[in-house]
């Protein structure tokens, strides 16, 4: 009997910890559910979100400090599931036309699988809270550099200076955002548009290749 | 006597035109005005707007049948002013490496003289109202044809196909409004940071206009 006790608050205590990262999940889903319509982050009310994730509205306190909490996390969230995507790209050979081809095929199935995420990214990057504006340029910049690092590695390339790295990465990084960002606008079940864009797209980056050759950066001249 | 009575009511109906035009134009202003901190167009509400404009909330319907008519021409605004600029230097003489350096200039020039035109554009780009949205992408979809029409004259690009020039005129449209959007979340007095910004933009379009005399468009081979 005694032994059950004693082991009964860690049994308990596992539970608890485990409801509680559930509840915590339930709350950051029931936000990217409320937004799937036309609603915005910063027209979402505690109240709401305690509601469809079906806790009383004080018990919010327990896991975030305010809304903005959540929606900061609900932006780490978005980017961490990106970036094991592109990882998984970047694990692969070096870039060539099949892996141009191929990285504009995944980023599309991606966006579809986590559509609302990107939907918020989307309508967050400027929207009416500055603290969400503030980390979607910050996980984009870091994309940017991150990439400008890859591409560092290529002939050619590897001789460029790092601003123009950059800015090469911020042109091949910004024709990806419009992509997405064209992705989104489709209304559903446009799988010939939505082909268009993905070819568009790699045309994009193949163009934007072809042209590394030819520039002179400052670095090797 | 009769004279002046037959004059009269021309002359305020002159005078009734031009106030019933200053009025609407005073509603145009305060949603901008109003929308110039965080707050987005479908958080506007008309009360707010007729308040601004100085006029009784019922006087609206004089001018909008909705504040979604009023977006709309809010959208329709911005971006004829955008067209006049774009027109101005589109006037000139062929693009070269003094075109694509001034280009990148006048376009920030013009964001700093219409911040709260290009914050609207931003922000309703993919905000929370499909109307505008949907007018937003019309019209960039507009400028990216135009430039494809313009961008057919040049030497290497005359012989592309319709296709491949719209991809083209896609990036460089795409990599102007992300400069835009770039410059739009610098805080205040940052002359250098957007001096960088220009840079970049300026490197971005001189790397595209490199790859164009490698690329094979489908029409040429």
């Amino acid at each position: 009997l005694i032994r059950e006790n004693a082991r009964s608050p860690i049994g308990e205590e596992g539970t608890r910890e485990s409801r509680k990262q559930r509840t915590h999940q339930a709350l950051l889903d029931a936000a990217l559910e409320l937004m799937g319509g036309d609603e915005s982050f910063s027209s979402l009310s505690l109240r709401e979100v305690t509601r469809v994730a079906g806790i009383v509205p004080t018990a919010f306190y327990r896991h975030f400090r305010d809304m903005e909490e959540l929606g900061l996390q609900l932006v780490d969230e978005c980017f961490r599931t990106l970036r094991q995507m592109i990882r998984a790209v970047r694990a692969g050979p070096l870039p060539s036309e099949h892996i141009i081809r191929s990285s504009a095929e995944i980023l599309v199935r991606h966006v579809h699988q986590n559509r609302r995420h990107f939907q918020f990214i989307a309508r967050e990057r400027y929207g009416g809270v500055a603290a969400l504006r503030h980390a979607i340029r910050r996980e984009i910049r870091l994309f940017v550099s991150e990439l400008a690092t890859d591409l560092s590695r290529f002939p050619y390339l590897n001789r460029w200076s790092t601003e123009d790295l950059m800015m090469l990465a911020q042109l091949m990084v910004g024709a990806m955002v419009n992509t997405v960002e064209d992705v989104l606008s489709l209304p559903p079940q446009r799988p010939e548009e939505e082909q268009e864009i993905i070819r568009v797209a790699e045309k994009q980056l193949r163009l934007i290749a072809l042209a590394a050759p030819q520039w002179r950066s400052a670095r090797s001249t």
